[in-house]
């Protein structure tokens, strides 16, 4: 029986311990400890990577303090518009969707169009009509709603910039050349028990976003990969680096074509996406359950259930 | 100075000789000619790769046979959505667009896109709004109107089914598992004489299309690609297979990762491809100006220029 893992992020990003209180950080915790121990529970159970990556991104999505599902950031048009993304080692598929509204979990809806669709990618009223024919879970534009995303938009609406989550607020203290950079995402990668991994990737997009600019999350290869032969990645940072690094394939394509370890493709990986400007980590598993958590941000909530069981969450560099 | 090079394609498919008039394959000819001679001009003249994949894309655009701009497939509802992408090997910057309407020529707001936003990818109405802001050139309704795509809409409804550009359309007369396949793109590459090279593809979608689905052609790593250490890349065939196999990305990879040489390495991508139940083809060029255009399809519409200055266009296997 091959070794289980498990691993999770709830965006990367300027996290400074200075401005974080302590209850604030225990809430965090919370919330990376809750989805972990649903996806854990699910590979215990000889349960499916696929449907533990699910479940653990479902638990993100609820929780609102990350930037998916309920506390997704705001559009410039004050709207919430969710990307997310899975995909399965096992076989190659993947599913996603882009700019959904009022969906609970887009994350379900992404597992929806890989497994009822001959398609990858659904965007738009498109993608909204395909969750309504598949009856999944709406929610009002008040469950969405967090007070503090709101203030984020207000604020960037008045610096008439685009804001990133996870960058921090007090922006006009700041030296003007650090941008501000789009960061909020949540992730989960697994292998279970049958040596299958999988990947899931979901995010609100970015503050005051205009354009209907789609990033990396709902994109296979940019900020989301997996192929059993390799390992699973789910990414987060400012998503357009990825998108030109093709950062999520980019790790399993040197393990496959230069045999390195995961550790040493994902590290070359953050390397490089340095070096084109980008900012951000990501989270992969092998399919012999070696854990990765590279990032080259001030900060990453991330998690994973070491070999022993233990549940270790981290926020800091 | 660097071997410059061109090579171009108007999507992959299903293409019999059988059903081609003499005439219909002069025009399809031409077609090919006149985009090579655009982009071929540029290249003679010191231009940029960049320029010179554009300006070809630009006449396969405006040239109504194929699937893209002018002589886009309909959707479901009988509008044309219109997707294109650029990317540029000197910096990997790329622009992309997904479906967009009434933009005469996509690929030029893909470009924009690149050079005067923070983004990657823009979507939908968003897009548009966008290319209002750009100002760049509209056309009516009636100009992406082709009798034949309407035609083709009509019978994509009445059989209840997705339709694939250059897919044969007398299907009732074929057995019942070979599935429509939706393969029309156009795309160009380039290696221009500073050994720049260059990527653009763009795409009108598939015939009675719903749910606003997405496929490669704007997608970094999926339908284009292109990287000055390797080589630039631009795809067609079934879309959903690219975007699951990475495919563009993945012929530089092997290249980077593995030494392969530019024809070794797109000729496993298009092996790899196949694998996973891939129909398709691609054309690419290295940046000392060697060019490929493997496919594994019936057909696809191709061209190049040799290196005598010789337009080569070629339609069957």
């Amino acid at each position: 029986m091959n070794k289980i893992a498990l691993a999770i992020h709830g965006g990367a990003g300027t996290i400074h311990k200075s401005e974080m209180t302590a209850a604030l950080e225990k809430e965090y915790q919370n919330g990376l400890q809750n989805a972990l121990q649903m996806g854990w529970r699910i590979l215990q159970q000889n349960g499916s990577a696929l449907n533990a990556v699910e479940a653990a991104v479902v638990e993100l999505e609820n929780f609102p303090l990350f930037n998916a599902g309920k506390g997704s950031v705001f559009t410039h048009e004050g709207k919430n518009e969710l990307d997310a993304s899975i995909m399965n080692g096992k076989n190659l598929k993947a599913g996603a969707v882009a700019f959904v509204q009022n969906v609970k979990n887009p994350i379900k809806l992404a597992r929806l169009v890989m497994e009822k669709t001959e398609h990858v990618l659904l965007a738009g009223e498109g993608a909204n009509e395909f969750a309504h024919e598949c009856r999944v879970e709406f929610e009002s534009d008040e469950y969405f709603f967090t007070e503090h995303r709101y203030r984020q938009l207000l604020k960037a609406i008045e610096a008439g910039r685009i804001q990133l989550d996870h960058a921090a607020e007090n922006e006009n203290q700041k030296p003007k050349t650090k941008s501000q950079k789009p960061m909020g995402t949540v992730g989960a990668v697994a292998c279970d028990a049958a040596g299958n991994v999988a990947a899931a990737t979901s995010t609100g997009g970015m503050t005051n976003k205009k354009f209907g600019r789609i990033g990396d999350t709902p994109l296979v290869g940019a900020g989301i990969y997996a192929d059993n032969q390799t390992c699973a990645v789910s990414c987060t940072g400012h998503g357009e680096f990825f998108m030109r690094g093709v950062s999520a394939y980019d790790v399993a394509a040197r393990m496959k074509y230069k045999n390195l370890s995961l550790e040493q493709a994902a590290s070359e990986t953050i390397t490089q996406l340095a070096e084109i400007g980008g900012e951000g980590g990501l989270i992969a598993v092998d399919s012999t359950g070696n854990i990765v958590l590279p990032f080259n941000s001030e900060g990453m909530y991330r998690g994973f259930v070491a070999e022993n069981g233990e549940i270790v969450v981290e926020i800091y560099r």
